[in-house]
């Protein structure tokens, strides 16, 4: 077995830099080492706020190797604990979702604990004179609220919210006060879709980061947004937002006209297609009339769910005006990006990408993703002042 | 992340006791130790007798990683061997029951054994006069008939039946005769339930070792059996039985009369419910007028099967009349109790399991039940005289 | 446990011979090895001529491990490539099957390679000036035409095809030319039947070399051919084909006549069945009126797809008679082996394998394979001259 020609690797020049090996997407220990220093350790967007609006609303959620349940007290903060009773490990909530009044009481010996995760009672214990309940509580999840989601932490000694989530997203958008023009946290969901993808979350992201594939397999996309078939990742480039094609009416399937502009944003960031990533599961997607979240929850080295959620001003929603145009365009630029995710991950354990495969150009950003991933993973020695200015520096990816 | 309070585990009181850690009810190589150092060494009750009470009839069944043929010769002795050909390996029976004339013959080459194991007839055999077939027996398995059952046990050298098995019966009840009391023997099934538990074997054994969590989850029980509500394993004191309410009837679902009492037992047996566990895989409930027998199948870390038989005295099934009332009882304490346990299997893999959880005082006989697997791991050393000691000492669990 | 007699490895006589360990039929590394050192070393029999006539026809199939297209250039040569993109490791091609124009085009970037596998366009591809496009080209695969047949190898360097593949038919046929006279490469497929067997691939051939079971499950077989009832593997014997019964007219389900006799083949060959097996994956079986193919394909420890061709004259084909009689018996054979693979399969974990089982006199040349098998994964020295002799000498199973 040869190639038709000498191998690429040593010699090769500057168009083409290398990817990580196919190892890194199918080996097992590789995704547990990633849900330790990844997922379980930086700031992990979790569930949106509508869900947990009241106290005793609740929600479990998958954290890398870790059940979660986020739900919110009654003073009104958002609380989050690891979803194992302290007594005997059963899981208190099977349900991914339900309210309580005031306690989780584990459904086998009845141990309960208020929304603060405190143990507040269990049968023989107030016999149990030497037992300190402070020492009993759930185990608590650092938890922010942003942009109308709750986002979880892991770490014990979680990274700065501001740096690793906020700055990402100015950093993208050029401005701070950008993204809060669109006013994310007023709005409502018109539509939630959760797709089970057969990949490897690193493959979800690198899609996203890159416009290189746009032109094969997106027609809808590139019909809106006619840049994207020259390839570039728009949003590679600070306070860069994709303009819809003079033609187009709105960001919809067949670009007919969408909904009114949003409020708040100003005229710059009209007709205009903004995309941030924020490592490691965040997609946000902005446009006049609404805003696309995607979150994704990384399952195994071949399987991530991905949950994508459409938001639009109240108004639209209340009114029950049609928004299926909309949501049908990234819904179907969805399924494009997913299936070639799959195709890819066919391909990881060959001996011919044994060696990982090769960034052109216009995907040559993703190369930043790859050292993060490995800064991650401590296989990179983290130098004072320079993980964080590339992290800084990265900033964001499209579909 | 972190708890509400200080780690319980360095000062922690005389009310807390420790439990194994989460990886023992995970781990694969865990499982294949167990299977090989208790459930491919200990005495394992397999099958029923009636299952093989006339010559041929056999029943293949799973102990621990192996299948086995348990049958009976034409001699009346139960026998039985590993269910592999010794030839070239083919499972002689596939089936998990049936008769055979004579002999068990393969499907693949026609190699012959009869019932007591020893090859008798294969093709060409006459020919190959260097062949002894006396070495070319099935791999026999030791075997016990006992309380209507059949026992086998894989070890080269068996422990002994009566230490580990009779005497554990013995010991719990406190009279030697008091099982013989029930006649099992001689009752006759009414009913079998088999469940597919997704749970680790131990998590199913610490259940029903432990009346802690009766009052939460056992309304039924509790309603027959007042007090197990009080959380007290009753058959942690040797002797003891849990009295039936005063107002019910019988041990039912709902405490209406079940059936006339056994005709060997005695006043103090009345009216009385008695439950023996015989590591590592058998659960012995004693009520007036039926008998039910748990058989634990561990398949997995995270499997087991565990097969239910109702037993009734012989004239209350040749008369027809409904056992459904007697059956439902135990029926509904089982699935509610393989769900607390598979509840807690979701959680043994957690980072907030990772060190174990807690013994309450009413479980604290459990933490026997995890030094008699650690020894039999071989993690705890054996001092003579000591492994006994606590292995009579300890004396069952109840539901 | 132990066996009703002593154990009979040491003092074994001389009419049973060890087998390789059951291990060797369940351990995922062992595969891998057997992947690496045989399946994607050795010359693998992959697709019929017949399914890539044209160029630009192609189909893809499993080879070890990896995915291969198999494809013919517009010059009309066979070619073979790994299924993976050289850009970002993408599947080319996800269907089993069908036909492009001039390119094999990947679906997520468009990268696109010729018939022979050279990348000859990609989107900015003509901006890379440094890009070397004969770097890029799809990793090529060693391919052979005969018998009708593409054989492929994924070695860097092949082994001989005369020698491992076309010596062996004709060392076992005792004649370079004896093969020659069927014209296999100019029948045509009446019938492919496609078996998923959950077994190990060597149980496959070792079923496939030994006759001894063949009247224990082969009714129909032994009907056809009376000389199999004996249990000798016909062709272990150089020139050796076994003749059908008097009464027989053909080789049938029930022995009524077939077909004409395929025209080149003499007299010596007509009325007799000769088997040939190809190591690792071919069975080739020769009637006097049709020809049968088996080609395995491995694709875990525990999981065989066995593809199976009926080949007849094409005269008999565009006739539009009917062939059910021919392809019924091997059918019955074929469910007939694999059932019994299948009930090994199950055998080969149990502690009564642990260390093998033996072989009777007319299996004894199976020893053969397994020193191959060991041999090709480095398990004993290759000796000079002495594997070839022993590879050479080895000569064919039979069903």
């Amino acid at each position: 077995m040869t190639t038709t020609g000498s191998e690429p690797d040593a010699d090769r020049g500057p168009s083409l830099r290398p990817t990580l090996p196919g190892s890194s997407y199918t080996d097992r220990a590789t995704f547990d080492a990633e849900a330790e220093h990844i997922l379980e350790a930086r700031w992990f967007c979790a569930v949106a706020c509508a869900d947990v609006a009241e106290p005793g609303m609740f929600r479990t959620v998958d954290v890398g190797r870790e059940s979660v349940i986020v739900t919110r007290s009654r003073e009104g903060a958002v609380t989050a604990f690891l979803n194992v009773c302290r007594h005997r490990g059963a899981r208190l909530c099977v349900e991914t979702e339900g309210q309580v009044r005031r306690t989780f009481r584990c459904p086998y010996h009845a141990w309960s604990y208020d929304l603060e995760g405190r143990l507040v009672g269990a049968p023989h214990l107030p016999r149990m004179r030497d037992v300190r309940k402070e020492d009993l509580g759930l185990v608590t999840v650092a938890v922010r609220e942003w942009l109308g989601y709750v986002w979880v932490c892991l770490a014990d000694e979680p990274p700065s919210f501001d740096e690793t989530v906020v700055d990402v997203v100015a950093g993208r958008l050029g401005d701070p006060a950008a993204v809060d023009r669109y006013g994310i946290e007023n709005l409502v969901r018109g539509k939630r879709i959760s797709y089970e993808v057969r990949a490897n979350w690193k493959l979800v992201v690198e899609n996203f980061m890159e416009c290189y594939h746009c032109a094969t397999i997106h027609p809808e996309l590139t019909g809106v947004l006619p840049e994207f078939a020259q390839g570039w990742a728009a949003q590679y480039y600070v306070g860069h937002g994709a303009r819809m094609g003079d033609r187009v009416g709105g960001f919809t399937v067949d670009g007919s006209a969408g909904h009114e502009r949003l409020p708040g944003i100003d005229d710059d960031q009209d007709r205009r297609y903004f995309a941030v990533t924020v490592l490691p599961q965040v997609f946000l997607n902005l446009v006049p009339d609404h805003v696309i979240v995607h979150r994704m929850f990384p399952t195994g080295p071949d399987r991530t769910v991905v949950e994508c959620d459409w938001l639009f001003e109240p108004g639209v929603i209340e009114s029950g005006v049609d928004v299926s145009g909309s949501v049908e365009l990234f819904d179907r630029v969805n399924r494009q990006d997913f299936d070639a995710c799959e195709r890819c991950q066919h391909g990881m354990a060959s001996r011919a990408y044994a060696g990982g495969g090769v960034l052109v150009p216009t995907e040559h950003h993703i190369e930043q993703f790859h050292t993060w991933v490995r800064t991650m993973l401590g296989e990179i020695a983290t130098l004072p002042g320079v993980a964080d200015v590339s992290y800084e520096d990265w900033n964001g990816g499209a579909a």
